[in-house]
């Protein structure tokens, strides 16, 4: 049997360690083997080791971490038709069963038994990830796995709020997008491509800002105490139809819903803190509170579309696989630029 | 000029009193007199005696209260066509403009400049009003305005709601509805008639829900501490697609979120209390909180369809318009069954 | 190995023969051994007699006939969960992919590989059918194979028009129906569960319109020369919101975008002659003429819950499966009322 | 009484004329007047005088022709409030109701009893015209009144069309434009602006799919007689999501639904031939073929909101209102590129 490398998680509060593995074969007919190209290091890795998901996720340890996998296909099932040995392709985050009512909408993100690689079962810090045909995407031949990885989960979050958001946003509409870190940067670019809705984009940072404004966004917006009445003033004392806040937290969601028009939506993505909010005040403006989770496959399809076209771009820092602890600590230590990639090279 | 009664707000913590004041006429093209032949007595009206409204309203003392209002055309303004005199009339709750980007996408009840009569403009607890062609509903032959005048604003509320959450239910969808009362039953039969999911009724009372069960609903649920746990044993462990609060207070609203499916709409149609929720579990769980206020000009056409065909009926309690008094203090007292309507005659 | 009776199609222009095959066991993962309980005789089934789809479906015979299934779960592949033996079940008519996008989305009609038994592979006139997880839908406890078999194609058509249909009306709108027979009989009751619309139904037949008004209809137009006329009358001289034409011959698709009100949509169900419209008419109108083919896997779970709670019913005549050739001789004859359906027991 | 110039129809075959008459001042308290900056020289206009429109419209002549009409407001009836006097404003082409259902629902171009300026009572080739609060939108400051007035009518059908074929467009979607002419020029722009599908523009000008390209469109197709199979070729084989038909003639049509993928959408806007479809194919493919009229009022605002952004923009010929014979020989001729515009001073 052959072996190859995987860096696994051996106990909490302790550091990840590199281990030789059996190489993943396929051994059901719809299984997909695929040799990484490139693995997101995320903050919830860092939490991962903390231990904060140990109950949650019920993992056996010592498991394979990482959960924004792309790379190319290195071995097919024997039912699996539509990809084949050397397709570059990006991982949907989860395994799904393909039967139950959600997936057979279309809604497979609420899976009644879905897996969860790198957080419940072995993930793509590792030469090769065994999955399952349903959750291959083929990319197009102008992407390298290593650039788009991290898309495949906090890029898509942000695709599927921003696609949400998008559909009934109209040219006479504005968008407030609070937040323009990890998530927002692609949400604004999302939000481009789908809508011609007036963009703006609030955030305590001024350099994030002027990023902003150079991918998409029509005003932006300095967080620092009178950004709801600069929102309001730019919206004609109104709010926007549409807020989609991917901070959630110090303050964002109460300041996000008065940010919002009557009758407006505010999507919550970003996370923390408590919606707390009078039922008098929802009632007497009609606004609507919108959940938000990861994207389905098809948003992961339709956001690789962008990509394909450079519609949506992201800045990565690239890390050998044997290099994963300064990729973790430099993740930690607030030294990542963009994304921070485990790639075979490193490149 | 001729004279006309109408019952008004001297002072708050005043009794209303009984005056004459003159009769209204038509003054621009396209106003519409009508004379009233039922107005809904509703605890909002207590409300504005005890002088809640009063800030909110800015309405200047005396003035005719009463806002849920039915009668016949008496006289239109030169430049009216579509209502006539003698036309049986409800009346939307608000006058509009007609001209802002609200009005002018069916979305009426958002326009910028609306009056609301009755809350801050004269009401009809009075022999005639004064409105607008825009705020006239002709309503069927077979119906009459002391029967459905009550339906013109606290059941225009239920018709609004639950026709927004009828939209995404399907036949194997649950609907959960919480509160059996004045809206929730108008609530049930409006659900029933737009919708084929099952209806799952929660409320205190085991008599309200007994009606409830003969007007559409499927199952009751008796709210005495396990209504969580029931309303999952009904819907398989997973929750209704779709959760309808016509209360919003004593605890209501959490409980209707822990209703909800994962990916469900609670929608918030009741008041008091405070929605305090986790944003990592509107995130998770990506349910969506749904506001909602009273209906449009369009939801009351529907509604008038609906009880010209019996499929939406109130039980009322009628007092003369000279016993105004009378019902103001059975309300007050939860004396009255169904709605109170004052008339011409009492009949 | 062991045997089974199967009624297969040996030749083109020939009878049907009853043989002696071997019985299908589950040789995949995800199939499922469905035990006949009912297996729906359809016209479809004298045209593929007479030839009409031997091009198109490029089936090699000899072949089992049979493409209206139902039945209970005999065995199951090693990855099936969501049904185990003895369980009830129906199929819907098309074994799809599960990967391709339309499959992804829903919308598994538009397969882009699929296979329809019966019609291009080994169908249900026999004891067992070998079929896929994908295919078959548990039903409730309530209901027969042998009366629900022929929901499975020509009632699943009739509800996914109606469905589609019934999603844009409103209490306010009308509906006309365009022939009560077998499909119109369906969608007339999905109409009326799914859609607070008032329905019209056009048919040649005063006993077809008798029978119809008993089960929703609120209109019933013979159609004997003056059918758009009446509809006019009707509906206020305008046409009515939504027209589903469930004939689409002899005249029906003039008549019923004539009986279709501006903006409104006209679908196409039956077939037969050409749609031959000005292009200045439908741009005037507004109009819209929309589609159907047979409905989705979802559509079929949606059409069992409104069948279980009795909302959906169906006449059938029933026949042993040794009795095929009375079944389709009678069928030819114009002998069967409601569907013809062969079963084990004939009972 | 003061005057004004203005061209009018005197009798049909010939010529217009210049006459001197009564200027307009508001009557009624929702008029408005607007001093003409543009008014646009259509094709219909050559079609008025040929007499085309006598019977359709039962205009009384002489009466004053021009249906794309943009300038300032000039005074307004009592009860106007959204435009003052000195505005720019352009004029939705109908004057509607604001009463009947379609007028409440914001889709007004359906309205029961709505006027047509320039068809059925006067126009805009004069200095001034008089229309009501209901069909004038205010545009953006930097628009002049001679650069959009060609929208007005033309191009707000263009808009109409687009936006609702965009509603459906993902990522992953292809979208299909024939006619690269006048409504094909602001289509693509409008697609491009509401919509991330890729856009593949026919024509059988090279120049006009030149230009298409530096708009917006993503491939161009000559139509030289092998334009389905490049489509198809483009589009996997399979066709586009949406086809959008801005000639209606010569083929377009079957081209059109030979196009269009399965349950997919061909949107007919220009007109010309018949649609001659047999039922069959409808069917099997579950296409459907949506008609398309002249926008909404709120179109209107929709597609000024994307021109004051410089997101469309229409070539123009200017003509002085004295120099009217010009403008109409010009474009009889097929000497005017882009649109005609007749303006008090020709600039």
């Amino acid at each position: 049997m052959s072996t190859m490398r995987a860096v696994q998680v051996v106990g909490y509060h302790q550091d990840l360690q590199m281990t030789e593995v059996p190489k993943p074969e396929p051994t059901g007919p719809f299984d997909v083997v695929v040799r990484i190209g490139g693995a997101g290091v995320c903050r919830t890795d860092l939490h991962i080791l903390e231990g904060q998901w140990a109950e949650k996720s019920q993992v056996q340890l010592p498991y394979t971490i990482g959960h924004e996998n792309a790379g190319w296909v290195e071995a097919v099932g024997s039912a699996v038709t539509h990809v084949a040995e050397g397709d570059k392709v990006i991982m949907h985050p989860l395994v799904t069963c393909g039967l139950c009512r959600a997936c057979r909408s279309g809604d497979d993100v609420h899976c009644e038994t879905s897996q969860f690689p790198g957080i419940d079962t072995h993930g793509g810090y590792a030469e090769y990830l065994r999955t399952t045909a349903r959750s291959v995407v083929r990319i197009d031949d102008s992407l390298e796995p290593s650039d788009v990885a991290a898309l495949a989960d906090a890029g898509l979050t942000a695709y599927h709020a921003a696609a949400k958001a998008a559909r009934r946003l109209t040219p006479r509409d504005r968008c407030v997008v609070i937040g323009a870190g990890g998530l927002g940067h692609i949400g604004i670019q999302v939000l481009k491509a789908l809508s011609p809705a007036e963009l703006i984009v609030v955030d305590r940072n001024p350099d994030a800002l002027k990023l902003a404004l150079t991918i998409g966004a029509d005003h932006g917006v300095v967080a620092e105490g009178r950004q709801v009445e600069e929102v309001l003033d730019l919206t004609g004392g109104h709010g926007a139809e549409v807020v989609v806040d991917f901070v959630g937290e110090n303050g964002s969601t109460a300041e996000g819903l008065a940010m919002t028009r009557q009758a407006g939506d505010y999507h919550v993505v970003g996370y923390g803190e408590n919606i707390d909010v009078p039922t008098i005040d929802l009632i007497s403006s009609e606004k609507n509170i919108i959940g938000n989770l990861v994207g389905s496959y098809n948003d992961l399809c339709d956001l690789m579309a962008l990509a394909a076209r450079g519609d949506v771009t992201l800045h990565t820092q690239k890390y050998a696989l044997d290099d994963f602890q300064s990729a973790i600590d430099d993740l930690d230590a607030g030294r990542v630029r963009g994304r921070a990639i485990l790639t075979p090279e490193g490149i």
